[in-house]
């Protein structure tokens, strides 16, 4: 059954955006070199680095999390720097792929998609490659649905001087990701996954070590160079040295104070709930998660194999016609083989429920031997 | 006399958003992958190439113009190529920096500021040097106010077989710049100038001879690569590589809607009224247009030389505090030495007036020789 609305967003990025976000994003603009504009930057950096956990500079690009992505990258390298790379989904070959256009020279370390790249993969490839600049980490990978444990990964990284550049795009806000107890430096995230906001902002801290780097290579980069969002951050009132998207600093503005309003340790136990309960029901419904190990199953987004017998396609226009559900497919080399949950940004059990009665439902209609409500119960069992 | 209300933005961007389009912006997320964005996307496109007057490809990104800047550039430049920068200003010195950051070999071609490069400068210097790849020209230099008359450039570039780059930032949509007619090969834009439409997004156009050059560069461009941006467009429904800024498409679509039905011809006609109006209002003040010539003044923003007798800082403050008027000061080495009044986007003579009026009242209040009501005259002749 469904109504006019638009779609319930339940893939992994963009989110649906609370009400009162999308409200202010109605205010009309204000002069970007001024002091109110000054002032609402200060208070979202300094609002964004608590999220992160971290003490080191922070900076916020107007582009998607490709963008800063590239950030990390364009300004750490010159023609030939090694950077490490571990692929495991499209994401984490991305980093692969922004090396290579810039001129630096991947190593990459292949590791079967599902899995995660473990730190004694990473210790033997910088024993035997000299020189690694950094090591580029997905921490959520959005197209398999993992997440990687950074804690021994960051030993071995330190241990061999690269610097560690970590993606949480998908993860930063809905996931325990401390920065600087992870000595993470360069982190990046961007506004449409935990942070309940629209594509188009995103966000990178930068490390005193990365600084030391930065400021001795001869950088690509312009619209991305760090060193520019540094110099224009420290002027008075702070400025972005390119006009920002003023409408999406309005937007997070209120989300990063609905965030800490709730508790950012909240918001992480609400994240590990909707994930946990949706692994639940999966199991219930006898589908099986697609992570090889359900202890690296990602907090935010919930990869599953589409079982014999039904199309990708057909569940999810299925989910999407009758129920105004909307659900993602798989990426790349995983087209058609599993279906992806998003759970993130202000994701309750309330979503969570109607998107696994929605799935139920569908697969039943689709032939599936499904015993329906098995899936509900597993989930409300989690939330009680 | 002011009231609760922000500031009137007549600053060469920013510039203020109609309610309509503010309204749509509260609109909730869709998939960024199906078929309605698609259709957005495609509305979007084509739509933004009648305001181009162009056939060739067109590509939204998200990003401030700069970043589209930086596309125009790093697309087509290999190490050591050479690229011809007439510098006027601080936007047309901006390509020689994009060029020198991605490896590039600017040839610089100093203008005084507040003139304009003439045909005969770049002739000479494309004569002079060989296998010039392209010429970069900013068409409305916001910073000194002026325009830059394309036809002859045109000529001299092509017979010369190099790339017209153009920037139109702060013009497209307001005056009159014919893409195809002008032979311009990369033609770049923003969202927060002539689309009345918040800073976040921009345009840029492709032509074949672009495209021929691109091809065959080893790039270093991820996130703006052109490549990138033309196969997603592709594919069936037309998508964007990395994530778009949905909110500025609802926008972007309502905003080109609305420059459309007002019709394109009359919207660079009240573009040129609301400029000349402005100009006649202060020659009328016995104020000095800062332009060398007042045929190469820009139709989007005017600039003025302080008079003597007043700071820079004390007229915009007094305009904002008592008028809630905002106008700009001079940038790099036209601190303190000019004013500039932005009119652009769905600016009328109305908004125009109000500045003309405060701008009196504040000279006059700050001890300067102003015969009150004279400016306002001046327009209003030019409005009947």
């Amino acid at each position: 059954m469904r109504g006019f609305d638009e779609d319930l967003l339940m893939i992994p990025g963009p989110t649906f955006v609370p009400d009162s976000t999308l409200r202010v994003m109605s205010r009309q603009m204000i002069n970007h070199r001024g002091k109110k504009f000054g002032e609402m930057l200060t208070e979202c950096t300094e609002n964004l680095k608590k999220v992160f956990r971290t003490k080191n500079d922070l900076f916020i690009l107007t582009c998607s999390g490709t963008g800063a992505m590239e950030a990390a990258i364009s300004n750490i390298i010159e023609d030939g720097d090694k950077i490490l790379c571990p692929v495991y989904g499209k994401f984490s070959e991305r980093f692969k792929l922004i090396v290579e256009a810039f001129g630096g020279k991947p190593i990459e370390l292949p590791v079967e998609w599902g899995d995660i790249p473990q730190p004694e993969l990473l210790e033997e490839a910088l024993d035997r490659e000299k020189n690694v600049k950094a090591v580029t980490i997905t921490q959520n990978e959005t197209s398999t649905g993992v997440r990687v444990p950074l804690e021994e990964i960051s030993k071995v990284v330190k241990k061999h001087n690269a610097l560690l550049v970590v993606d949480t795009i998908s993860s930063m806000g809905g996931d325990y990701i401390p920065v600087d107890g992870l000595k993470i430096d360069l982190c990046v995230s961007g506004s449409q996954k935990c942070f309940s906001l629209p594509p188009g902002l995103a966000f990178i801290s930068v490390s005193e070590e990365a600084w030391e780097v930065i400021r001795r290579t001869k950088r690509r980069a312009f619209y991305f160079s760090l060193p520019a969002y540094l110099e224009s951050y420290k002027k008075n009132p702070p400025e972005q040295p390119y006009t920002p998207a003023l409408t999406f600093y309005y937007a997070l503005q209120n989300s990063l104070r609905l965030l800490l309003e709730e508790g950012l340790d909240n918001v992480i136990s609400r994240h590990r709930k909707v994930a946990q309960a949706t692994r639940e029901a999966i199991k219930a419904l006898e589908l099986e998660l697609f992570p090889k190990r359900e202890e690296n199953c990602s907090v935010t987004v919930t990869a599953v194999r589409i079982p014999n017998g039904v199309s990708d396609k057909d569940l999810r226009e299925h989910m999407q016609k009758e129920y105004g559900i909307l659900i993602s497919g798989g990426q790349s080399k995983l087209k058609g083989k599993i279906f992806r949950i998003g759970h993130m940004g202000c994701v309750t059990d309330k979503e969570i429920l109607t998107t696994i009665y929605a799935l139920e439902q569908s697969l039943k209609k689709l032939g599936q031997r499904v015993e329906i409500g098995a899936g509900l119960e597993a989930a409300i069992k989690v939330f009680k």
